[in-house]
C-alpha cells in the first residue's frame, strides 16, 4: 500500500475539547497532530490564552503554537442550550478531554454516570493538579505549585543554593503529554472491548514520576537527592569546561569513553595517573581535574572540539540560546520551527514542529488554530442534521 | 459491560524492546504499564543499568524501577543464531522499539527494508538523541548535552547566574514519553489500515518542543527568555514568600485571584494603592512588594497560610523533598510510590507509581523487573513450537 493513500493514525477520532489554557489544549494538540478532529469548546468570552502573550496583527503566537489542528466551537455552558449541544456532540465524539478541578464538570451537569449514559464508548480524560482523590483534589492548580510540591525544585538548582522552578511549565506539559498517551491506549482498548473508560493524569503526579533514578536512590537510601548544579552528583569529569573562545558541555558516559574524551585532547595518561585512577578518586579532586581539562582544552576552539570529541564518540555539545538552538542546521533538518499560513489577516505564524516523526503519516498542521467560534455554525449544523462523524 | 473482565488497553499486543539504559526502557515500561507483553532483549552482559545505582540485596532499585512489566530475553546480536531468533521474534511482534544511534540497527542487519519484509504490520519505533536525518545525526547522545543544545538550560537557573541543568534526566524521559505517545497512535492507525510505520523521538525535540510559550514567544518578538529564577519573568506578586515558621510558594494567576489572595492575608486595599494599582507598577515595585507580602505572612503558619490561600482559590503550595513527597497523604493517596515483590532474594522493592489512572484498567505491575535471561527459554521455545501470540 502507498504512504500517500494512508490516513494519520487518529483520522475518524472526534475529540470534545473543555480545556483551557495549558495543561488541557496541549493534550488536545497532541492528538490533533495525530490527525484526531479536536473540538475546542469555549465559552463566550473565550480561552484566556487567546489574550495572552505577544501579539502580532492582533493575534497571540502563544495562542497559536497550541490550538493548530483544532475547530473551535462557542457553547455557553452556564445555559440549557449550551449543555443540551454538548450533550448531543458528545454522543457523536470519542474522547473527551476536562481540565477543571475534580468534581467541576460534574457540577455542570455532566457527572460520569451521565457521561457514561450519553456514550459508554466516550474515553474521558480529564488532567488536573493533584489527582481526583486525596486531601488537595479541590485545591487549585499551577505549575510553580506542582513544581514545589512534587520534589522537583527540591534537585533543581546550583550546590548550595535554594531549590529552583524551571522555567518552562514543565508540569503543564508532562501532564498534558502523559494524557495523550493514557487516552491514544484507552482507544486502543475501546476499540477491542467497546467501552470507554476514565483517564486521570495530574500535574504532581507527572512531573514526579519524572524523578527517575532520582526517586529509586532515594527509595534505596532513605536520603534526599541533593541540588549539584552543573556537576554530576557521583561521577567526575562531567560538566562545563572552557576552550580557547568558549565553553563546551562533557558527559562521558562510562570509563571506555572517558579514555576516549582523554585521547583526544593529549591525556592519554590521565588515567593511569595514581591520583586519577578511579571515579573515587578523580571525584575526590574534580576541582583539580577541571583544571587539568580547562588546559588542555585551551589548545582548541569550541566548534573544533565538538566536532572532534563527538567523532571520538564522546557525548559533546554547546548551551545554546532559542535563537542559536533555531539557527542550528540541525533543528532546522528536523523541521522543529513550522510557518503556519493563517489565511487572513493573521498572517503566518511561526511555532514549534512535531517531535514524533511517523514515516508514512507525519504530523502537519492540517489546520491553523482557530478564530474564536469559527466553526460553531459547521459543527452545529452537521449535529441537526445528523452528519455525525465520530462515535465510532 | 462489568469492568474486572477487561483487559489492559495494550493487551495482546507484543514489543520487541532493543533499548537500554533510560529513555528507551522507560518507553518500554509505559507500554508494559497498559498492559503490553515487552520482551527485553539484553545482550549477555545486560543492560548496563543492572549494574548502576545503590543495590539492595544484590539488585539495583534503579533498574528494577525502569524494567517492571518486562520479560528478559538474553540474545547475542553480533551471532547469526541471535539474528535468526530475532527476526523470528519480530514476525510475532506488534511493536519494535530501539535507541541505538541512528543506522546501527540497520548495520546489525535489520534495516528498515528487511524489517518491512519480516513483518509489515510491524511499528518501529527509535529513540536517539538528535535526529535521524541532519548533521548532528550520528553523535553520542547524553542527556546533559541534550540539555544544553536544545535550549532547556539556557532558561533554567537564577537571574544572573549562569544556565543550569535539570537534574531530573528530563530530555530521556520525554522523549521516551512522546515516543510511547507515537507508538500507541501508529498502532491505533495500523489496526485501521493494515501497515505499520516508523516512529521517531529525539532527545533534543523532544524536550524542545517543551519550551511552549518560551518559545512563541521568542518567534514573535525574536528576543531570547531570560533566566529569572523563581519569580516569575512578568508577573508580580509570584514566588516564594515568608511566613512565621518557613516559606510557600504563592502564585495568583489572574487578578481576580490576586485580589483573593489579598483579602485573606488582610491587605485588601493593596490594589488600590496608587503604587500597585497594575501589574506593570507591582512589578516595578517587586522587592517592595515582596516585603509587605512578608509581613502580612508572618502573622500565621506556613501550614495554615497553605490551607487558608487554597480554600481561598489561590494556588499555594511549599517547596518538598522527596522525603516530604512521599510523606504527602496526597502522594500516598495516589499511590505514587508502589512496593513490587520480586518472588526471591531481591525482595520487595519500592519504586515509582502509575501518573496515569485509567478508572476500569488500572495500571499495575504484573510482573517485576526481570532477572537477565530470565525468559529466553520460556519465549524461544514458544516460538520454536509456533505459538506466538503476537502479530495481530
Amino acid at each position: 500500500m502507498s504512504g500517500t493513500e494512508l490516513k494519520p493514525p487518529l483520522d475518524g477520532i472526534r475529540v470534545i475539547d473543555l480545556t483551557r489554557v495549558l495543561s488541557g489544549p496541549f493534550c488536545s494538540m497532541l492528538l490533533g497532530d495525530m490527525g484526531a478532529e479536536v473540538i475546542k469548546i469555549e465559552s463566550p468570552g473565550g480561552d484566556p490564552v487567546r489574550g495572552q502573550g505577544h501579539h502580532k496583527n492582533g493575534f497571540s503566537w502563544y495562542f497559536a503554537g497550541f490550538n493548530r489542528n483544532k475547530k473551535s466551537v462557542v457553547l455557553d455552558l452556564y445555559s440549557d442550550e449550551g449543555r443540551t449541544d454538548l450533550a448531543r456532540l458528545l454522543e457523536t465524539a470519542d474522547v473527551l478531554v476536562e481540565n477543571f478541578r475534580p468534581g467541576v464538570l460534574g457540577r455542570m451537569g455532566f457527572p460520569p454516570e451521565r457521561l457514561e449514559e450519553i456514550n459508554p464508548r466516550l474515553v474521558v480524560a480529564s488532567v488536573n493538579g493533584f489527582g481526583s482523590t486525596g486531601p488537595y483534589t479541590d485545591r487549585p492548580a499551577f505549575d510553580f505549585i506542582a513544581q514545589a510540591m512534587s520534589g522537583f525544585m527540591s534537585v533543581n538548582g546550583p550546590e548550595g543554593e535554594p531549590p529552583l522552578r524551571a522555567a518552562q511549565p514543565v508540569t503543564d506539559l508532562v501532564a498534558g503529554l502523559y494524557t495523550a498517551f493514557g487516552i491514544v491506549s484507552a482507544l486502543h482498548g475501546r476499540n477491542r472491548d467497546g467501552v470507554g473508560q476514565a483517564v486521570e493524569t495530574s500535574m504532581v503526579n507527572g512531573v514526579l514520576s519524572m524523578m527517575a533514578y532520582l526517586a529509586s536512590e532515594h527509595f534505596v537510601t532513605g536520603e534526599n537527592p541533593q541540588r549539584t548544579g552543573n556537576d554530576h552528583p557521583l561521577v567526575a569529569p562531567y560538566g562545563l569546561y572552557n576552550t580557547a573562545d568558549g565553553q563546551i558541555a562533557i558527559s562521558p558516559s562510562n570509563d571506555q569513553v572517558l579514555g576516549r574524551l582523554l585521547a583526544e585532547i593529549g591525556l592519554p595518561d590521565l588515567l593511569s595517573d595514581p591520583r586519577f585512577d578511579s571515579n573515587d578518586k578523580r571525584f575526590a579532586r574534580r576541582d583539580e581535574l577541571h583544571g587539568i581539562l580547562d588546559a588542555a582544552l585551551a589548545s582548541d576552539t569550541r566548534e573544533n572540539w565538538i566536532l572532534r570529541l563527538n567523532r571520538a564518540g564522546v557525548p559533546t555539545g554547546k548551551i545554546q540560546t532559542l535563537k542559536e538552538v533555531f539557527a542550528d542546521p540541525q533543528i532546522q533538518a528536523q523541521e522543529m520551527a513550522i510557518d503556519v499560513p493563517h489565511g487572513d489577516e493573521r498572517g503566518t505564524v511561526r511555532m514549534l514542529g512535531f517531535p514524533v516523526k511517523l514515516s508514512r503519516t507525519p504530523c502537519a498542521a492540517r489546520l491553523p488554530a482557530p478564530r474564536l467560534g469559527e466553526h460553531t455554525e459547521e459543527v452545529l449544523a452537521a449535529l441537526r442534521e445528523g452528519q455525525v462523524t465520530g462515535g465510532r
